[in-house]
């Protein structure tokens, strides 16, 4: 199988989605701007803005490819430059897609389906999908990690839980002691002969599949949540609320993602890297959720290790 | 010197800065919390809030002590832990500062001086202060670069263009090729024998009348500012360049500032490490400066090396 099927098939989710997405948005549409990147590769990134239903979302393609930099290779193989003779050559394909919507009852969302290969010959697909409601209904929520799990159990039946719980990990504010919403899916080094000690004999063409599938699931899971939130009224109290989510957003972004982190330290394209900052956030000192608010009751929503499809 | 008489001292500081900046704002007044370290030590937080000038701010004395965490270990002494027998105890008092103004036509301003030790005798001081304005005027860039001066040469004449330098160099946001505003003077490691490689014979005593010089002179610097801005009118353009630097703020302070990093990570108490981010913030999309205008014009002061003094 080769990069350029990847890519075509990557390129053709990103077509998929934009669509559905102008469809559920119903009033605004993408933006293409394509850009080259000096190393080797580029992207097409597609942002929506002032919608009726997404205030701020980037639907990205990129195929970017070249010499690993020292930083890369220490990030990802743990070496330090002196340590090899010379400075591998990767190759990195993807979309990703972070969606802000206006009304704070709509979830924000996140979707990420990526594969990497190294001039050794190594490569690995990753991705995952996750969700954060401002407000968490208990119907949509389990909606959601169901959809997360058909996806899944149409590839491996171990991949759903595992998937899940990395996601509940990966997802975490340290500093907040809270996860950033109700997770969904998490998978990276994902590979023909093993998962995480474990063996699954699945090709790389079925793999391909799989983060196809898991992609096409996006606008799929994602459309109950937008159909069902953009008629639920809303005033002050929820777009104060909605501020607050936003802000743990982008401090989940800044400080703990490691994609994010990772770009911005080694002078990736700022621009495309933050495309997922919420359009506006609030910070006030000590904000507190009023005891036995329904903003109360979200943050017991915010955890990890909830099985919502049993909730 | 005793910790005793540096901790009188930051917290007269404290009370005086506090009380001055009432008379700036001339309307709200600021709201004490006392809070207790689990490990040894505490704090008496104060916080500004809705006021005439100020939207958010700030003014933090804190006295900490115990057993330095492994992190603290690593991250100080670039050791770890299976290097040392057993953990040093350290000791640590400051006061830290960071005003929010309503207004775009005053500038945003931080300023941190502290005393740090440690069990095995050695001791530092620490601190400065930096403005970021939203609107750059050239006259109160000079005025304030001058107090900076001021206080400075009053101890050593080498301090003010080395620590007007290291600010610079610490207040950058690589990923934006920005400085978060026009600087000021930054220094760390403050010690009687040296400060890189130089020989200073100022005394412990002298170092704490200079961190405590700093401190008073925070003021004084910021005096002018609030005068001179509080009286500009402005509308909306304003604001949303406002909204802009106060993001890149954010960027800042939770991407590359040290001491917000390393508190986040190491289960430091979030809202305290917080305080200092913007109370409103927003990301929009590919948000670019018009050619030609008054914040293109800004952009160009936001950079490292640029002689206020003689400008």
């Amino acid at each position: 199988m080769t990069r350029e099927r990847i890519k075509e098939r990557l390129e053709i989710l990103q077509d998929s989605i934009c669509e559905k997405l102008e469809i559920m948005d119903g009033k605004s549409s993408f933006q293409e701007e394509k850009w080259l990147r000096p190393g080797g590769g580029g992207g097409r990134t597609r942002v929506i803005a002032g919608g009726d239903v997404f205030e701020k979302g980037g639907v990205n393609f990129s195929e970017v490819f070249g010499e690993m930099s020292p930083e890369l290779v220490q990030s990802m193989l743990g070496l330090q430059s002196k340590e090899i003779s010379e400075l591998p050559q990767f190759y990195a394909s993807g979309v990703s897609i972070v969606i802000h919507p206006k009304s704070p009852m709509v979830p924000i969302t996140h979707m990420n389906v990526r594969y990497f290969e190294m001039s050794d010959g190594r490569w690995w697909f990753g991705g995952g999908i996750d969700l954060t409601p401002i407000y968490v209904d208990i119907q949509l929520a389990k909606n959601f990690h169901g959809k997360m799990k058909e996806v899944c159990d149409h590839f491996h039946e171990d991949f759903y839980p595992l998937f899940k719980k990395q996601c509940d990990d990966y997802f975490y504010i340290p500093h907040r002691k809270e996860m950033r919403g109700i997770g969904g899916i998490f998978f990276d080094a994902l590979h023909a002969e093993s998962q995480f000690g474990k063996k699954y004999s699945l090709s790389k063409e079925t793999l391909l599949d799989f983060i196809i599938a898991v992609g096409n699931t996006f606008p799929e899971a994602y459309a109950p949540q937008v159909e069902h939130g953009r008629l639920i009224p809303y005033g002050d109290a929820e777009l104060e609320w909605q501020q607050i989510r936003r802000s743990r957003y982008a401090e989940f972004n800044l400080v703990w993602d490691r994609g994010t982190k990772f770009g911005l330290q080694t002078d990736g394209r700022t621009e495309s890297i933050l495309m997922s900052m919420p359009p506006t956030c609030s910070w006030p000192y000590q904000y507190q959720v009023k005891p036995g608010s329904k903003e109360e009751k979200c943050l017991a929503f915010y955890q990890k290790g909830i099985d919502w499809l049993s909730y």
